[in-house]
C-alpha cells in the first residue's frame, strides 16, 4: 500500500499526481498521453454519466452514435473549427499492416493500403454530425433535433496530465439543430444550467456561469457559455462549455430547411460537452493531504464496513452484524461495501479507504458487539462517533446529506475568499503572484489588452459572469473605459 | 413516411437493409464502412448495455477504460493475434494537420508530424490491456482481475453491412487474469453462459452453445466458446464469443506472478465480447414483412398510445384518459409513449409503430371513450382486442410477458425445424442449397475436410455443440471415423 502523500502546500502538482495513482483512479499508459482509467476511477465516471444522462433525457435529448473518423474534406469544411483543431489531430492514413520481411515476426504499415482520403480521429464531432443532419433536415417539422453522444475523442496534446489533459478522453457531446436563433440560444443556456446543477449538486463544486471572450471561444462558435470552478491552489478550471454555433455549421454543410411560411433558411446549432476532466476538478476541489474526499452523491460506495477481530469465531460473529447493517443501509439505497478480507489488517484498510475518499467508515470490534454500537468515521472532517446499532440508518443518512452540503459550502467559502476585486494593474500582478484565485477587474473589451495581460501574468479571462452588473470603470490594463468587471485567473 | 418493405422471400438482404433504415435504427455515414446509430437504434443498444452490465457486475466484474490506440510494437507482441488482425487495422501515422498552401482553405497532413511509432486503432484490446496488467500483477493476491470495457473498435472490412459488419462498431470486451488454468476455463464458460442467458431471456433468441474449431478460433486463443443463432433466411450468426487465452498473452507480455507457494508462473487469461452486431441478430430473428418486431424486454417503449379524434375538444378529452393510462402503466415500470402529435394522422402513426416494432399499440377513439374501453394491438401476431379500461394494466402486463415468450418459442421452433441431420455429402450439399439452416453431421476433426467442405458449399463449422453426444460415425466428407456430430451452416 501507498506511502504518505506529498502535502499540498509542498507541491500541489505532485500531490495531485500521487492521489490519482494511489487512490487507484487512473495511470499513464504505454500510449503517449493516453490514460488507463482504473475500475475505481471509472466507477466515479459511471456515476457521473448516469446522472448527466438522466438530466439530458429529462430535458428532451436522446443518445445516438456517430463515427470515430472524420474524412479530411468534411473536417475542413467549417474553416474556423478546422483551424482550431488542425494542430492536434491524430490522422489515419493506412488501413492495413503486413509482415515486415526484413524483421521476422514484426509488422509494418502496408504502403499499398494508403487511404485515398485521410481520416481524422474526431477531436469533436460537429463536422461529421452536421454532414449527417443535412440528410435528416428538410422542413421545420424535422426540428429541433436534440441529440447527445457518449464517446471518446482525441486531441494530440504535448503536455498531458491524468484526467486534466490527455490525448484521448471520454466525454459527452450534445449537438442540437433548431429553426430559430432564439431557440438555439435558449438551448445553449439551458445546457449550461444543466451543467451547473450537476456540478454543484452532485459534485459539490460551486461554479461561476459566464460567457467566454472571442479569443477563448470554441472554434466555430458565435458564443460560448461556460462554468468555471476554483481549485485549492487558486487556479481556475473550466468545468463545462455550451456553444451557440449560429448558422456556421449549417452554412459549411449547406443544411437548409423549409420554414413554416415556406421559405428556405439555414439551421441554427448548438453543441455542449463535459469530459473525464471533471474527475480532475473533483479531486482538486475536495481532497486533502490524506487522500481523496468524495461527495456522497458520486462515491462508488458511500459507506465501508471494516471488521476488527481476533480469530475466526469473532470474525464470523462480527460479519453477521456487519451483513445486517449492510442490508439495512442498502434498503435505503445507500451504497455499502463490507470489506471482510482476511489477508489485510484493519489499519491497512482504514488507510486505503481514507486514501480512496469513502465518505463514511464503520468499524465494528468485539467491544462494539458487546455494547451493540459501532464506530463511524467521517472522511471530510475526520471525526469519529460511537453510534448505537439501532440508530445507524438514520445517522448514516443524515451524515451523508450533511457531508454533501458541507463539501459544497466549504468549497464555496474558499472561492468567495479568493475572488479579489482589483483596480490597478500593479494590484492585479501582486494578487496573481501572491494569492491566486479569481480576480474581478475592469477590462476594455479589446483583444489587445486581454493578450497583454495574459502575456504579462499568465492569467486569462475565464469568463464574463452572467450576473456581472453594469458599472462605470476603467480597464485595469489600458485605463480605457469599461462597463463591467470580468473574471481573470490562471487556469488548468 | 416509408413505403412498403421488400418482402423477405423476395430479397431477404434488401428487406434487412430497408428495415434498418426505415425503422430509424442506423444508416451509412460519409465514412467508408462506418455507421451512424440513430436514436431509436441506440436506445435498443442502451437497453442491452444496461442488462449486460448488470449481469457482468453480478458475476464480480468491474468496468475500466483502456486507450483507443495500440503502439505497433505492443500490437505485434502476441504473434497469432497480430497476424489475425493485421489485415484490417486502421493506422494512425501523423498527429497534426496544417494549411495546404497550394489550396487555400484546405488542410493537409503535416509531414513533419510523423509519429516515431505508428499507432493501431484497437481492433481488440488484449495487447494494450496485457501490457497494463503486467504492472498490476505481482502475486497471487492480485488475482483474479475481472475487468470489462465498453468501447468502440475498428476492423477495416471491405464489405460492410449495417450492424452486421461495420468498420467501426461498439462492443464490450471482458479481459480477465487468473492464477490457474482451471479458474480461467471456468470464467470462459461462465461468460458464455451469461451471454446465453442474456440473448435467450432478453433478446428472445435461442442459441446453441459450443466451441469453435481451431481454424475458426479467435486469433491468439486456445479455445473459443461461442453462441450461435439461426436467422430466418437459414444462415447462422455468431452472437457472442468467450475465449480461453491460456498463457499466450502472459508470455507475450511477460506477466508472471508469485504463487501462494512462492513459485513464479505465467498468468492465465480470458477475453469475451458481444457487439452492436447483436442488433442485426435481433432484427433478423423476429421481424416480419411489416417491419421490426421487438421483444418487450428490449423495446425502448413497450406500449404506444395513439389517440383518434376529431377536433380539439375530443383530442383533449382523449388525452386525459391516455395520460391516466400511461401513468398507471408506468407505475408498473412499463415503458409507454403517448403520441399526441397533431400533425400526423392515426394511420400514419400505426404504420410507423408497426415498422418500429413497438410490442403493444393502444388506440383510443371517441367510441372507446364512451364505452370506457380501448383497442390493443399486438405487434408479433397482429391481433387486436377491445379491452375495458379497468383491465388495461393486467392485460398489458400479461401480453408483454406472453409476447416475450412467444417470440422465443417461435424462433426456437424455427431453429429446431432447421437443424438437419445428414449422413452423406450429397445430402449435405442438397440441404445447404435447398433448405439452409444448421446441418448436423459427422466430421473427422481435420482442417483439410473442414476447408474442403467450406470451399465446396460455403458452409463452415459453426460450433462443436457443448451437448454433442459421443456417437460412432464417419465424416460426411472424407468418410474417416468420427466420434461426434458438429454443426455446419452458412453464416453472417
Amino acid at each position: 500500500m501507498a506511502n504518505k502523500l506529498t502535502p499540498r502546500d509542498q507541491d500541489y502538482s505532485k500531490w495531485y499526481n500521487e492521489i490519482v495513482v494511489q487512490a487507484d483512479l487512473a495511470e499513464n499508459s504505454a500510449v503517449r498521453g493516453c490514460m488507463v482509467i482504473k475500475p475505481y476511477g471509472y466507477a466515479i465516471w459511471e456515476k457521473m454519466q448516469a446522472e448527466l444522462d438522466k438530466m439530458f433525457k429529462a430535458t428532451g435529448h436522446e443518445n445516438a452514435y456517430f463515427p470515430l473518423f472524420v474524412p479530411k474534406s468534411l473536417f475542413e469544411a467549417e474553416e474556423k473549427n478546422a483551424e482550431g483543431f488542425a494542430k492536434e489531430c491524430a490522422v489515419v492514413t493506412h488501413y492495413r499492416l503486413k509482415n515486415d520481411e526484413a524483421r521476422p515476426g514484426k509488422l509494418m504499415v502496408d504502403p499499398e493500403a494508403k487511404l485515398e482520403e485521410e481520416l481524422v480521429v474526431r477531436p469533436t464531432s460537429e463536422a461529421v454530425i452536421w454532414n449527417t443532419y443535412k440528410t435528416w433536415i428538410q422542413s421545420y417539422r424535422d426540428l429541433p433535433i436534440l441529440i447527445n453522444q457518449w464517446a471518446n475523442v482525441v486531441r494530440w496534446e504535448m503536455r498531458t496530465r491524468l484526467f486534466l489533459r490527455t490525448a484521448e478522453f471520454l466525454w459527452q457531446e450534445g449537438h442540437t439543430a433548431h429553426a430559430t436563433k432564439q431557440e438555439a440560444l435558449e438551448e445553449t443556456k439551458l445546457m449550461n444550467q444543466v451543467y451547473t446543477d450537476f456540478v454543484e449538486n452532485f459534485m459539490a463544486i460551486p461554479v461561476i456561469q459566464g460567457t467566454k471572450t472571442a479569443s477563448e471561444r470554441f472554434a466555430g462558435a458565435e458564443e460560448t457559455y461556460c462554468i468555471e470552478a476554483l481549485m485549492q491552489d487558486g487556479k481556475a478550471l473550466q468545468a463545462g462549455t455550451s456553444h451557440f454555433l449560429g448558422q456556421n455549421f449549417a452554412k459549411a454543410f449547406d443544411v437548409k430547411f423549409a420554414t413554416d411560411t415556406g421559405k428556405l433558411d439555414f439551421v441554427w446549432a448548438t453543441s455542449w460537452g463535459v469530459s473525464t476532466r471533471l474527475i480532475g476538478a473533483l479531486i482538486m476541489t475536495h481532497s486533502d493531504d490524506n487522500g481523496l474526499v468524495l461527495p456522497p452523491n458520486l462515491a462508488p460506495y458511500q459507506v465501508v464496513i471494516v471488521p476488527i477481530y481476533k480469530g475466526e469465531d469473532q470474525q464470523k460473529e462480527i460479519a453477521q452484524v456487519a451483513q445486517k447493517i449492510k442490508s439495512k443501509l442498502e434498503e435505503k439505497n445507500i451504497r455499502v461495501k463490507f470489506d471482510n478480507r482476511d489477508k489485510f489488517k484493519p489499519g491497512f484498510k482504514f488507510h486505503e479507504y481514507e486514501l480512496k475518499g469513502v465518505p463514511l467508515r464503520i468499524a465494528i470490534g468485539p467491544k462494539d458487539l458487546e455494547h451493540e454500537r459501532v464506530e463511524i468515521a467521517r472522511r471530510d472532517i475526520l471525526t469519529k462517533s460511537s453510534v448505537s446499532q439501532v440508530e445507524i440508518v438514520n445517522y448514516v443518512e443524515e451524515q451523508l446529506q450533511e457531508m454533501q452540503q458541507a463539501l459544497f459550502d466549504k468549497a464555496k467559502r474558499f472561492r468567495e475568499e479568493n475572488i479579489t476585486k482589483v483596480e490597478t494593474f500593479a494590484e492585479f500582478q501582486s494578487v496573481i503572484k501572491e494569492k491566486g484565485g479569481f480576480i474581478s477587474a475592469h477590462w476594455d473589451g479589446t483583444q489587445e489588452s486581454e493578450e497583454a495581460i495574459k502575456k504579462t501574468t499568465k492569467a486569462t479571462i475565464r469568463c464574463i459572469p452572467l450576473d456581472a452588473k453594469e458599472e462605470v470603470g476603467s480597464c485595469v490594463y489600458s485605463g480605457k473605459p469599461s462597463k463591467m468587471r470580468v473574471l481573470f485567473a490562471k487556469a488548468y
